[in-house]
């Protein structure tokens, strides 16, 4: 059995407003591109607009870690892929990567937990109905892929 | 003695274009006004535009971690909060937090490893001259300061 390819979750070239004083990405944005396939995680799993409002739930950031490989410039394009690496009843533990298109090499990696909310509270909530079968589907597609090498880590000088 | 209190970094309201579908942050933006914090500090140590191009160096972001604790809405003030935790020849570890003005409580919280680069190469250099007296002095005014909350950590699941 081969395992479902990390899922390619976005797009884009780098915008010049989003560069800094040397034409290349600023870290905030960076996460601002995850963020974008954040969202188009959300879509696959039915948390789209449409989703969100029929449902009445979405998915919330409570924790993101970051690591900066290979700067980027103004104009280059770029895209996201994204793998899932745990779940519970509530939660979502995603892994992001940016690469030059068809590159294997990251330039960025990102770790993520989001937390499924009922927006009425917002509070907490388990994923149900069709949005937990498309969790529990991907879940089962990404289980066989390898572990991300930027996962589990903590940042600090040595000693 | 006493240690000098955190460094109040940048002060903003929550822009229009920061916000999502609901009107709060994006996460992304959180860590943009962390990034401006951070342009804060460089400014602080020496390593503002002119102090760039005078010596030739700046710092470059290499690890983030975020911790999102509460939602902010579109126009609400807030304020970064900066405090040196540790340091080596080339590298800061920092600690953003964000707030509603005066207030103790963290609306989210952000460790940051930052690394000391020659934009000749670029490549990462020693501090020096006064950035390196910045530096220790930042150092010093921060020792006594108690560890915040949100470090040191790993992302994951129990279980």
């Amino acid at each position: 059995m081969t395992a479902m390819p990390t899922l390619k979750t976005y797009e884009t070239p780098v915008l010049a407003e989003w560069t800094d004083y040397n034409g290349h990405l600023r870290d905030a944005y960076y996460l601002l591109i995850f963020s974008y396939a954040t969202d188009a995680l959300m879509d696959h799993l039915g948390l789209d607009s449409a989703g969100r409002e029929a449902s009445g739930h979405s998915l919330f950031t409570l924790e993101v870690h970051l690591n900066y490989l290979h700067e980027v410039k103004q104009g280059e394009p770029v895209e996201v892929r994204t793998q899932m690496l745990a779940h519970d009843r509530k939660r979502l533990h995603v892994h992001h990567t940016l690469h030059r298109p068809g590159e294997a090499e990251p330039l960025a990696a990102s770790e993520q937990m989001l937390l499924h909310v009922s927006l009425d509270g917002p509070r907490s909530a388990p994923f149900e109905g069709v949005v937990l079968e498309r969790v529990l589907a991907l879940a089962e597609a990404h289980r066989a892929l390898p572990r991300p090498e930027h996962v589990g880590r903590v940042i600090g000088l040595p000693g």
